[in-house]
């Protein structure tokens, strides 16, 4: 039985949440598919994550190996293949609470990087799981800055082989997947030594436990990195070599090759291996960031339709804490996030696609944006998620802070996304570098690429609100975000450039400009986003009241954006002080619209009860029933031995005279 | 042998890091006193640490009551008492990992809430031991809001006895520290019934366990409320009374009694006993709040100097990441911050210890303000310090986030604080309350308490800096504060008089209000904590350097609020575009400045290794050494049954054709 709190929530819907889910889904053939995928894992027992809260990290990793075997079986069972059209959702359905994701990546990085003849030896093998693989690039001592990395290769002409080694501990492989405990090859980066010469970094094949026993292969050492915020199912590894030698045709050598002789050759591009490693950093959004976030609303919100709390008016009783403006404006800004980001993944996906088809036609020219926009958007997206989730998970209170409710480890794993595939500030300091490049050349008149041909339109005018209702306008908020955006740009382009004539190093230069140079990247990434949710909403269709809900999401995101951020869009007199107070009275307006239909907007996430795996999110909403009932059945309810060998000597007394 | 990146940092102190830690400490007596009993502590291995990281719920909660109940023997042993000057660096020492803190939270409330002759028979009984105490006040379903709770205590005049019940599921206590398995008493907060009339919530000891065997008392079901983000070793417990029988005696009855025949009898002023539940919220802030803040800075700062990525300059060495100004523009704010609120933690002291005497002489008149203070520092210092303890951790990189780092334990455990003793935003919107009264009350010519006399001081002047050095004065940054204090107090009452007299519901109005009044009450908070700031700067000797660095992390907490927060201080133009142009440019000049000293300045924090418990942080800065000795140790680097069971079949083949 639903509780009445929370049902009550759901006849007033200003929309049909199928419609709506469906858009989410791209249509409902996507959604059937979805279902079923669901389902089919849901139902299995193998899959179950009921006891997850109450494992050790042990017990994690040895669940998400059976549950990585067990789905080999349950493809094949069910039909579904790598390339079908379910599995999108698997992964979702599983949480990703599944061990060998890293062996993927092996099989992509040889697909890639390797040569054909490597191809056809390695594909096979890891397809049908005769071995299982890894892929070490970041070291402890290195992470972001590749050229750093201090693992060597050294190229023996006498037996044809590369010798690899750890040279110093701040060498040693540190946090590849999978590594610690399970795989048996690893694609190595190292520094290619031949003759003495330094050719940089390459990528190898090395085996390193036995395909017999798995056992350590001689030279190699290699475990686990021990505990971790979350993650407790992945085994994390470490790996130092010492000469450990592999045949030269384990170097992956699609692009580079080193001959018999010690001949080194550069074959081919390698942009499009630059374009891949861009686009696996949109390809996590979806799943790593917006599920957490989106989950984390569901929880959030229809906790707080069934909590009460305090009394709103006096005599009365007391009243749901999502009546309360400020839980309101706690959540809602996170719901429109939600949404603001899912288009702007739609938009992402689609960019990233045109890209890989110019790319096929050996057009590059898309790179540098899509470069530029993909690590911008990682960073603000996982950042503005992280934020969103832990903010959900506060405003539940204790019973938030509570694993049972599911929010913790919601935010301990997106908070890993803020440094995995590119640390957030380094990859805004990327599109920052592309966006002065940019403001440059449009200033010297050359041709930029389309999602910087604004940065050129400069206008000093003024925002042209004449009342709240105003910034309610798509066209008022888009322009203000665009011309903060632009002001942002140009400033910090003009500080820079003050620096170096002034006889500041390039270098130094940058480094003065970096926190500023932060500031404009995430402006042009906000500004795109709010741009794109404007113009999603106008082309949906006005049918069914989904056009109407997502334009006052869109206002919201916009809005709470202005709100949060008032000193960018003042500074410059763009917006007056009187247009702030519209500003934000528009906004606290929209949170009470929109407190209306917050339970139905969550419901058409549609995660059921298995997946968000939290006591106070049930669709049900039967919060405190679970509580306790999922309590009782906590580890800690087991007798203690605390109580025999402390509690009993303390309370009788037997321990030596306090 | 400490890592020469981290010694060369030590040999260019501006300032004598021993005079700064005894200013710290309030004098090198008590820096003397702390280090002896650090070192008490830590030669012991019973306390122990050392594998924190990987131990279960279990494995904490039972680690726990064995330093608990050997901190008792300890004590004797060293000659500490609760009221020795050492008592306060004992849990620090211990870092907080020890059971029982809410047995003392029992004795003080029957301290407080008893009469003499409940003193007289229970606080001996439980400084003995014979007893474990507890304090059971939230529900499942009530947490701040008190008058809501749900238990029930029905005085019986046949037996002279309260029948205690929890009439439904959210009337179940939830939460209360050492009752899930400890305890053997708690003080239940129930609504009292007297001939089925209710006078609201009293405290009763209630038995809830068998001093014989620990078995649960009849009609008694209790139990541990299972994982949480942190606290593993508290066992934080649910508790459900079935028709409990207590004897009349065992209410507290300090403030009212029920007498044998029903009739009920208040007496004396329960105003001390509201004085005591404030200054708890203080007294959590230097143990709870800034000590983790201080250790993420140590534990950040040391690693940023030991860190190196990147080239700053071409053909050099890579660089300490603490030299990039992104990486400064993160940790050296919440260095400031950390120095900010340790030293408005004094200034809260002193207060309350100066309340404290004026209420023994039945002088109440300060508790308003004391009360605004309390809410308002507790909820912006832990909200502050949280997410710096956040931020420290996020500029860690990948190794902040393994626990062995200590900054996700840190940042786990903080998180917290925004939430017990009276959730953050309900803290605030009480300090709100009292700025509209004192506002009011200025307004119409009344008196108001020193800390709001500058509400009526409203000043329509601008900001007089004429270049960015004048952004160094604090009285041009002091009076900055003070006027957006102002400006945020004075414009929510003016929408709040707007909206009642527009015939908006008193209720309602405050409710559309409560967004805006939680900035003006921060805004309040955050002025005070600045001025105070500069006003102690001022009174420091002026040798060995001390004024001199703490006056630049003044300034930079200073210039920080207002650089992240720019649009408070442009909205009535009381600061131009130009004057925040100035803001930013000292600002980022002070980070630069402040690195150079930022290692001493956690030094000057003087936390051991052991306390510290971090591979990351270090006062030798061995950091890969450590990672890799220390995750060597873990238990996922023990045999996984799950090769055997699940890899070794797959890579053989054996599982049933897949």
């Amino acid at each position: 039985s639903v509780n009445p709190d929370l049902g009550s929530e759901r006849q007033t819907a200003s929309f049909s949440v199928e419609k709506l889910m469906a858009l989410l889904d791209g249509g409902t053939e996507q959604t059937q598919i979805r279902r079923a995928v669901v389902e089919a894992i849901e139902s299995d027992p193998v899959f179950s994550r009921e006891n997850q809260y109450f494992q050790t990290q042990n017990e994690r990793y040895e669940a998400a190996v059976r549950k990585a075997v067990h789905l080999q079986k349950k493809m094949n069972e069910m039909g579904w293949t790598e390339n079908g059209p379910e599995y999108k959702y698997i992964y979702r359905a599983l949480s990703g609470d599944v061990a060998f994701l890293l062996h993927r990546v092996f099989m992509r990085s040889i697909s890639v990087l390797g040569s054909d003849k490597q191809i056809a030896k390695w594909i096979p093998l890891a397809t049908q799981h005769k071995l299982i693989g890894s892929y070490a690039q970041t070291e402890l001592g290195h992470g972001t800055y590749l050229q750093g990395l201090e693992t060597t290769a050294v190229f023996d002409t006498a037996t044809q082989e590369f010798i690899l080694n750890t040279p110093k501990i701040s060498a040693m492989k540190w946090w590849p997947g999978d590594m610690g405990r399970s795989a048996t090859h690893t694609v190595v980066f190292a520094q290619l030594y031949i003759h003495g010469k330094c050719y940089g970094i390459h990528p190898f094949i090395v085996q390193i436990r036995s395909l017999q026993d798995h056992s350590l292969c001689p030279g190699v050492i290699a475990g686990d990195i021990g505990p971790k915020m979350n993650f407790e199912h992945i085994d994390n590894g470490y790996l130092l070599l010492k000469n450990v030698r592999i045949p030269r045709e384990n170097m992956l050598s699609k692009f580079c090759e080193v001959r018999p002789d010690g001949t080194y050759v550069k074959q081919g591009s390698q942009k499009i291996n630059y374009f891949t490693m861009t686009t696996v950093r949109i390809s996590l959004i979806s799943d790593e960031v917006l599920t957490p976030l989106m989950k984390a609303c569901t929880i959030a919100i229809r906790y707080s339709v069934v909590r009460r709390q305090s009394k709103l008016k006096p005599g009365e009783q007391e009243a749901k804490i999502l009546d309360y403006q400020t839980q309101q404006e706690k959540l809602l800004p996170q719901l429109a996030a939600a949404y603001a980001f899912h288009f702007i993944n739609d938009y992402l996906q689609e960019l990233f696609n045109r890209g890989y088809r110019e790319i096929q036609r050996k057009n590059f020219d898309m790179l540098p944006e899509l470069h530029a926009l993909s690590s911008g958007f990682k960073a603000v997206i996982t950042q503005h998620c992280t934020a969103g989730v832990e903010i959900c998970l506060r405003a539940c209170g204790g019973h938030g802070y509570s694993l049972l409710s599911g929010l913790p480890s919601l935010y301990t794993k997106i908070l890993a996304s803020c440094i995995y595939e590119g640390e957030n500030t380094i990859l805004l300091l990327q599109t920052a570098r592309f966006l002065i490049k940019c403001f440059m050349a449009s200033n010297a008149g050359q041709p930029v690429p389309p999602s910087v041909t604004y940065l050129a339109a400069v206008k000093h005018g003024k925002c042209p609100a004449k009342n709240k209702l105003d910034f309610l306008s798509p066209d008022i908020y888009t322009e203000a975000y665009q011309h903060v955006a632009v002001r942002l740009t140009s400033s910090t382009a003009a500080k820079l450039q003050d620096l170096i004539q002034s006889g500041v190093k390039k270098h130094d230069a940058w480094n003065q400009c970096t926190v500023q140079l932060v500031q404009a990247a995430k402006a042009h990434c906000h500004y795109i986003a709010v741009k794109n949710f404007a113009e999603t909403v106008e082309k949906l269709e006005t049918k069914a009241g989904i056009q109407k809900i997502m334009k006052h999401l869109c206002d919201l995101f916009a809005l709470h954006g202005i709100f949060s951020n008032t000193g960018a869009f003042l500074h410059d007199g763009y917006t007056s002080a009187a247009q702030m107070d519209m500003v934000t009275a528009s906004y606290l307006d929209l949170l009470a619209v929109i407190r209306k239909d917050a339970v139905p907007l969550v419901d058409a996430f549609d995660f059921t009860d298995k997946s968000l795996n939290s006591a106070l999110g049930s669709y049900d909403g039967q919060v405190y029933q679970r509580l306790y009932e999922w309590a009782q059945k906590s580890p800690t309810n087991q007798m203690s031995p605390a109580y025999e060998r402390y509690l009993k000597p303390l309370l009788h007394n037997t321990l030596s005279k306090l």
